[in-house]
């Protein structure tokens, strides 16, 4: 059984994402949130909970990730919060949570980042959303410096649409939709197979089955 | 003859700087500037400009770095600029003017960053202010990754006061004030001095000539 420390828990990929790991033979879920009134919502899919604030030390997530298995990050403050949340959440609050991990001697991380995140999307962005680019290119960056297991997801255009359980992944994909519940699914299959592991990749709505479509990463 | 680029030149130390800069006899200066119509003060000191942007490509600062000894990092968009800007000029126009050095072949690379900028510094820093050491903490970073000879200048509070020409400079001194005057000292000083290189300091207002502060870095 594979212990699961969800970052993010309570935003809209990390809400699927509990229930699928909860669904799953192998993974077992582990629910960080940061309000305690969020937790029944996590524990009545059977799933722990342990409330943590990024912005509290590595030392705390570092506790949260104790005795897990792998790490998921999927917390974010958005490209429409307030820009100091940027740089505190999607960026340093990334960071110590590598820390954490490595702290915590977890191997595996998987990191949901913004479907491009290189030097050349930071320059093209409008100017309201390249700190937000900025801030994960950076995260993206530490986290391949490190020595974890990683797999960095760069998902599309996020919908809220009913997943297909079908996508298209690839380092380089045309961009276009892809409903939050299929990055669920993907994340959930990248957890399940090591062929991940080390892989970074973009992924959008598709015609491969996401279990294929991981395991020729 | 050492020349110098100078990244944020028309800030309040980068223009003593420069002064300071073409008053020594080892040294000449190249202001990288904004705009066109900031250029006439330096002319009149007899340093070269350029005009680029920090928001501009890694290829274009390396442009202006091109043929100079030493880059030295002063650009700012301060502690109370818009949050957005502080990750893409404090942070985000911080390494690719380090990617530009390299680029350009150039080994010396001086960054005035803040007084604090470590782990620790980032917890504990009010909400406003935290951004901003974030950002100043991950280009230090960067920077001490990087295989170039670097000094890292962590000035107290910088005042708008005449320099004494006399300073405390340490790994870790009691926060103090500074004047702006003498942190541009302190940045030629170190340019002057290979001690200087692979070298971190906290520098505020103190009694030992800035020279023999330097020296025994």
């Amino acid at each position: 059984m594979m212990n699961v420390l969800v970052v993010g828990a309570n935003g809209q990929i990390g809400k699927h994402l509990v229930s699928f790991i909860e669904d799953s033979d192998n993974l077992k879920a582990k629910a960080m949130i940061r309000k305690q009134e969020q937790a029944s919502y996590f524990e009545d899919l059977g799933a722990q909970t342990t409330v943590v604030d990024l912005e509290d030390e590595i030392e705390t997530i570092a506790k949260a990730a104790e005795g897990v298995d792998a790490v998921v990050f999927t917390a974010g403050s958005g490209p429409h919060t307030g820009k100091d949340k940027t740089i505190l959440i999607d960026l340093d609050g990334a960071v110590k949570t590598i820390k954490a991990a490595e702290k915590a001697g977890v191997k595996r991380f998987v990191m949901i980042s913004s479907f491009d995140t290189t030097r050349e999307a930071i320059q093209e962005a409008p100017s309201s959303f390249a700190p937000y680019v900025a801030a994960k290119h950076y995260a993206d960056e530490w986290l391949k410096s490190t020595d974890l297991e990683y797999t960095i997801i760069h998902p599309g255009i996020l919908t809220n649409e009913e997943g297909s359980g079908q996508v298209q992944a690839a380092g380089e994909v045309a961009r276009g939709e892809v409903p939050r519940e299929d990055v669920a699914r993907v994340i959930t299959a990248c957890l399940e197979n090591d062929a991940a592991i080390g892989k970074e990749f973009q992924v959008v709505a598709g015609t491969t089955s996401i279990k294929d479509a991981v395991q020729s990463l």
